[in-house]
């Protein structure tokens, strides 16, 4: 529910000020552009939201009913706040506790306050606002580092100094509305102490500062913006250059190097979309005083861009969970109802109108108003998820995230994660998939071990089962060798190495997506090849996994599945622990799942189906070497109860040097128990046939019908020459990397 | 999702003909009133809804949009099915089979074609179901048992005689609608071969005919509505008084013992649903054939409480899954669109029509006809969920059902369940409970072990683990003694034993439910009163639990939390079992549960708290002799992976004969990982205290805030005289069965 109100709310109204930017003309509106604001000393006019453009919001706003709910929503939570009467803690405690969130509604009271003085006029939300700096006047210079500091720099009001930065960017937006309104001793004393120290603060510290990293963007976010809002450009210098002004690292090194040419974050789509607020904030700040930088046109526009990739990186209104990312983060984010606000007064999309609608919130800026008259000339069009390679790394050759989708937003959606390591929130998981269709996600990706906030748990910071569990390989599906993590957990060592991106295709019965992966194990490289295929016989898309693996020595080789849903059929026989559980291993994310099941090793391949929220989904696998199929859950060895418990699958193939593990994943049937009928439970998909050739394999889908579909894969990616494989006395002819070869009953015989 | 083609539906449409009910007159209506249809040989006028009704419904119908699409859906879905052909296979299959969904597809098609020629006078109708027909006249006479028969009596058409009721049920109201357009050779082939034998083999089995059970009902439907039909008084009067026409069983006799007087089904709301159709769609036949009989008003018009009792035994619009359930049934249920069209017709209560716009269906049937004008003339108003206690037994004195509520339909709401045995679909879980907040189940029911229809899951029948696992006293909320479920599971025994509700109150800030058990154990005797209270210093009401247990011998007593949600704080020291995962006793449902935690014996009360959909549940809890605190899990000894996996806490008191445990459910705070915040996460209570004195107890919560909350309880709940408890110095008095006297912060010090 949306309809918080502020003393509850997180930093949703973060963006509502800055956002004024004077380029952004559409025609349906008619924003004054305002000259950027002279940095004289003394000036007190507001500069990131200009007086003009405030008296625009003012006087238009309420025609527009979505920037009127806004508005008294506003209101509303800060008439509540201010009622309940200042308070300005001692810090003391860590995330999720009293002090924490005090001190978060204080920045957003401030920020609310400053917005409404402007829509409204009312010196009241001066005087509160004022008068809750001068307490921060009291508090702030008495303070060292944190008493639950965290980290090499502990914060001053926050534990961490990232929720330091954050509330600086906010605050700081809120005094630039009031700043001309107060005396000029109060200015003094409220930048002296408050203001200048904290931005002083935050630039002193490299390790904080000069990083290319995203709480370093909300470093230089804070200080940038404290920068223009004081007269200061050398602070704005700083911020844009780095501490030592030589473009080693500040805001713009980190446009560049944080961002693929595609607009992909590498950390994924969780912290791309917490990058993205300072980035979006500053760079808002910067086109409004420097419009000569043009900031929002370099590289090609990757600012936006990202704000597109965030979308299409969701699922049903949820991001995708690779890497360190909280499952209930989704596109409702505030940073994104900036995000969607600025690109669609930049680009005028009106499919970016249908995200705004389902975010149902719109900031109170000259943006925001556009959206708001724009949804009231219902121009809004259904956004367009649609498959793609986003490219990763700074010149877009370190990999890529592929994205494979039909049937739209809660269609299948196949996610094949080859993209660079993601720095310290990288999960350790090269080649790793996702799979969604029917509105749930059907192939899981754990995300954080974390409870965002929850002070019981460990302050709501990562927890310690984060490393022993969410990051490791195991955790995901994708290969394991000999128990070991990619990289050996090391992610230092993982940003040396991307996948190689082998091909990609993308058409409406077709799509498929292959990458390799040199390095994540010494001596080991391995392939997948993954296929989204419609087919008229097959009531739905199903997904073909092929992961080739090549070993310079025997190892054990481990490829689990983690699927969503409740066992329906074990297509194989098991030895079943069902009175002692014992744990799978030791180290490495096994000693967190328990064995429930372990099957002989065989090379037949077997089946596993489930059902979740009606569906049923089959899963027929096998592998070129013989394989035991191995049931397991996780949660051993978690003693807190920090973990999910979940189910997996796992294929192990013992003492070889080459795999090639091959998978078909068949969603089918409907399953309504409210109804009470059940229809299509069994597969159409009678067997799955991988057939080797000299330099190329097929993967053939034997359906029911009589049906085949047949996949081949050639080793060679770039060769145009021709393939051929034999299966069952039927050649499969082909040329270049791979093609779709079905057979109708007919030809099948 | 409702729109289902037919093909995938269920017996949807069951009720779509028989619900016409001449006396149904309401203001908005102008439905004919017909003389009851005379029961002379040969004549061929529809009998369960009259001509005149259905030429109502065929000119009037249009006008209304809730009846039309009702009417267009119909037709949809059985276009797609007579398109696709007749198909009448050999039985075979079992629940979930193909052959068994394409019967259950036949009766739906039958009833849909007679509802559709009626209000369409389309023949092509006619034609389908006399072809339909005439292939069930050549398939039925060869049938003999099912050849996967299930139970004392197999079906013929299907494995459960139940299955073929049903069928008949569906079957006969779509042919009472096509019979006079038939060629008399046409009705004699289907009628002597079709009808006439199904009656007489649902008939000539005492096992499955002359039983006071919902099997039976359905049985007797069968036939009396066959007998209506084919104008054979006989049978009529042999499903009204039982096969000996001795009023020993039958229909009548059903109605007498089945319910209530409160209109509560022993079975619990699931079986009360499933039961309803046959009794409401055969009391209408009588009602429509016989009106003298006045079947509707039989025992003070027990069917039409029937009706409300089961929207009131739900939360969230799903039925509390007391007893053999299922979890996702609810007031969307066909049988309860019946319900509330006939209940509707009868009282006129606009109460019920915000009811039939959650289900966003109604029937193709005179009162479906006037909940559409209702609706259209906008006259719903919100259904009053309150709280009520529901006497059990045919006297209303074998215990009952009590319902706490407050804050409406998502409210909180406590289910103490006091009932009878509920026959061979009851679990043996005396006094237990269960509790609902915020749309969620917080204190939980498991419901059955079953996946209906799913034929993999044993063909959809209850599995073995509905026996080992769901029945068991372990799987419920209440006292274990010695790990024997109550009546050691036998639930004839059980049916000899209900228990005694001393108290029920049901005030704005006190709602109080209190009752007693004998012999679910042998020398055991043991009391439960529990309280939903509300206190302005706390956020949300809290649930406070006394269980009073007295035996002639020292025993092991358990008492089980089955709890949903996160673990956030285990506030209690414990020895874990991190890598070999016990299971924690040998059978009566213990040998389902992995043990994971285990605290030493002690007498302070503990805590546990956990995080479920964005709101915090603490427990604190406690015990008058030292107790040990057990976390544990389903799942264990479960090869076939039928359970889910569900945390409870267990409470174990051991070598004792008394012993009291005592707690408080406080909902609190809330978390947002969207927006990231987190509020309320402590506990509001600082401390429960329980004071014994010589003739009552009292409960105490110390608020955060000071204040305190007391809850004094008498042993004895008939008397008047005075009782008195000191708590720290302070002696509560009282007269009566129980009070509440709670101290502002000043009172206690």
């Amino acid at each position: 529910m949306r309809l918080q109100p502020l003393s509850l709310c997180s930093h949703r109204l973060a963006l509502a000020l800055a956002l004024a930017a004077p380029f952004a003309l559409m025609p349906t509106t008619s924003l004054h552009a305002a000259p950027a604001a002279a940095a004289r000393q003394g000036d007190t006019a507001p500069v990131l939201v200009t007086a003009a453009q405030w008296q625009q919001m003012a006087s238009e706003g309420s025609r527009y009913p979505w920037f009127a709910k806004e508005q008294a929503r506003t209101e509303k939570s800060l008439q509540k706040m201010m009622k309940a009467g200042i308070d300005v803690p001692v810090p003391k405690d860590k995330g999720g506790g009293r002090t924490h969130e005090q001190h978060k509604r204080n920045y957003q009271a401030l920020l609310a306050a400053g917005t409404l003085y402007r829509l409204t006029g009312d010196k009241a939300y001066v005087t509160y606002s004022r008068d809750m700096l001068l307490q921060y006047a009291k508090l702030y210079p008495t303070l060292g580092p944190h008493p639950e500091g965290r980290g090499q720099i502990p914060g001053r009001v926050f534990w961490q100094v990232l929720n330091d930065s954050v509330w600086l960017v906010n605050a700081i937006q809120g005094y630039d509305a009031i700043r001309d309104a107060l005396s000029p001793q109060d200015r003094q004393t409220i930048e002296s102490q408050v203001f200048r120290p904290m931005a002083e603060f935050l630039a002193s510290e490299p390790k904080n500062y000069d990083q290319i990293h995203n709480h370093a963007t909300w470093a230089v976010a804070a200080t940038g913006m404290t920068g223009y809002v004081l007269r200061d450009p050398e602070l704005v210098e700083k911020s844009l250059r780095g501490s030592r002004k030589d473009d080693q690292f500040g805001f713009l090194r980190q446009i560049d190097l944080l961002f693929s040419p595609d607009g992909y974050y590498e950390e994924g789509p969780y912290y791309q979309r917490y990058a993205l607020a300072p980035f979006l904030l500053f760079a808002n700040a910067i086109e409004r005083n420097e419009p000569q930088r043009k900031i929002f046109a370099r590289r090609d526009g990757v600012l936006l861009k990202a704000v597109d990739v965030l979308v299409q990186t969701s699922y049903d209104g949820l991001f995708f969970p690779i890497n360190d990312a909280i499952l209930d983060k989704g596109i409702d984010t505030e940073e994104l109802v900036a995000g969607i606000g600025i690109a669609y007064a930049q680009a005028g999309d009106d499919r970016l109108l249908s995200v705004a609608q389902q975010q149902k919130r719109l900031l109170l800026s000259p943006e925001g108003l556009q959206v708001a008259q724009a949804l009231a000339a219902n121009k809004a069009k259904p956004f367009d998820y649609r498959p793609m390679l986003l490219r990763d790394g700074p010149d877009g050759e370190r990999g890529g995230l592929a994205i494979l989708r039909m049937g739209g937003e809660r269609g299948q959606a196949l996610v094949q994660k080859d993209t660079m390591q993601g720095m310290g929130h990288g999960h350790f998981d090269k080649l790793n998939w996702l799979f969604y269709d029917n509105g749930n996600a059907v192939v899981t990706d754990y995300g954080a071990a974390r409870f965002l906030n929850v002070e019981a748990k460990r302050g709501g910071i990562y927890l310690a089962e984060n490393r022993s569990w969410a990051k490791q390989t195991v955790a995901h599906n994708t290969l394991v060798v000999n128990e070991q993590s990619h990289f050996k957990g090391d992610w230092k060592r993982g940003e040396e190495h991307a996948p190689q991106v082998r091909f990609f295709q993308a058409d409406a019965d077709t799509q498929i997506a292959s990458a390799t992966m040199r390095d994540a194990y010494p001596g080991v490289v391995f392939t997948r090849t993954q296929a989204l295929l419609r087919h008229p016989e097959l009531g739905l898309p199903v997904v073909l996994d092929l992961l080739q693996v090549h070993g310079d020595k025997t190892a054990r080789y481990d490829l689990p599945l983690h699927f969503n849903g409740h066992i329906v059929t074990t297509g194989f026989e098991a030895e079943h622990f069902p009175t002692q559980r014992p744990v799978l291993g030791s180290d490495n994310g096994y000693q967190h799942l328990w064995l429930d099941a372990r099957s002989k090793a065989g090379s037949e391949p077997r089946t596993l189906a489930w059902l979740l929220d009606g569906r049923f989904y089959t899963y027929r696998f096998g592998s070129s070497a013989p394989s035991q199929a191995l049931l397991v859950e996780s949660g051993a060895n978690d003693p807190e109860f920090n973990l999910r418990r979940e189910p997996a699958l796992l294929q192990r193939v013992e003492g070889q040097k080459d795999v090639t593990f091959f998978s078909v994943l068949e969603p089918h049937g409907e399953y309504n128990g409210t109804a009470e009928y059940v229809h299509g439970a069994d597969s159409r998909i009678k067997q799955i046939v991988r057939t080797r050739g000299s330099d190329a394999e097929v993967l053939e889908l034997r359906l029911a019908s009589g049906a085949r579909i047949a996949l081949g894969v050639a080793d060679d990616s770039n060769a145009e020459s021709e393939h051929s494989v034999t299966v069952d006395g039927h050649a499969y002819r082909w040329s270049g990397s791979h093609a779709r070869m079905d057979r109708s009953k007919g030809d099948a015989r």
